[in-house]
């Protein structure tokens, strides 16, 4: 970069230009919005970013993100322990728990299968799963990957390998998005709502 | 938040959420992106994130952001120091550092005159820019805030204290964006560039 900039605000602009969605335009605005900034958010943003991985760690039951093992989520004796949703990430955990509607437990896959990307069964936490469920006392595991080929591809695999130890494996419904538009639909998602219709 | 986060989590949500142009779900995605990656990248991002202030200041004769006093281009002497280009921001100098055709001298005010936001011209480096030009030496003022109404009270109100102490004021040309389409170009750009059409 040009020696009008100087090395300090360089380096801040190439690391925030390593974040996904963040190109080095935005890069430069944030750095020169942090320099005009009272220093105190420059202060928290470096703290909280030090403090993310050190006092963080996965629970070990359902592999989500955690401060305490296990996680508040696991240790909550109100949830039903009998359903399990299976998910690829720790923000598809926020996701389901934002719809109020599910009271059971969570087991983080941190991934999807991809044959292109080189990631396998070993890559995810699979055999921790199949453990879990070869402990007893889960009655139903509810795929919830991204409704997409990798995500197929997982909860194929899933099923194939949790069926035969007697628990029941379902996975969430596919169908037209709530809200959306006929007309701008794709037409996979069409195909499956076609597919999953139901008598009313 | 839930209970699904962390406090270490939520913490870098929040603070990444006071950053312009990072909303609630970006910073989400941002974080949970982090905790995926190598920690280098978030200790990377602390580090200089720290280092961004306390190892930057203003440089004492143009005000633009620099690690030495005085900064790189106000201590280079093959720049022409006849000539200095007046700026709201640091940004606005790398700007016109990459159109490699400016060879003088900057001056950062850091911001602009706004009666609305009550900023007035002693929030600005307007006395030091005056100073500046009555130690003498400088024959031309560029001014080059930005094109806007703040801008142009701040060119309007520079250009009245500056003209009687003998130096030449001028200021960036408005007209067509290069690349632009006139169908798409605002009225009042298009009105500017008719006021400022020039024979062939």
């Amino acid at each position: 970069m040009s020696k009008a900039v100087p090395l300090p605000v360089t380096r801040l602009i190439e690391a925030l230009s390593r974040l996904p969605g963040i190109g080095p335009k935005s890069a430069s605005r944030l750095t020169y919005y942090l320099l005009r900034a009272p220093d105190e958010l420059s202060h928290t943003l470096a703290e909280a970013l030090s403090e993310l991985k050190s006092q963080t760690r996965y629970c070990s039951v359902c592999y989500n993100i955690t401060e305490e093992d296990p996680c508040a989520i696991c240790a909550d004796t109100q949830r039903d322990s009998t359903q399990v949703v299976v998910v690829e990430e720790p923000l598809d955990v926020l996701a389901v728990e934002r719809t109020g509607a599910f009271q059971g437990r969570y087991h983080v896959l941190h991934g999807a299968l991809s044959p292109v990307e080189g990631i396998g069964p070993e890559d995810l936490k699979i055999g921790e799963l199949v453990r879990r469920v070869q402990q007893g006392g889960i009655l139903e595991i509810i795929i919830a990957t991204n409704p997409g080929v990798e995500g197929d591809a997982t909860a194929m695999y899933l099923q194939r390998q949790l069926t035969p130890l007697g628990v029941k494996v379902t996975r969430l419904a596919r169908g037209l998005p709530t809200g959306g538009d006929l007309e701008y639909v794709d037409s996979v998602t069409l195909l499956r709502a076609l597919q999953g219709r139901h008598e009313m």
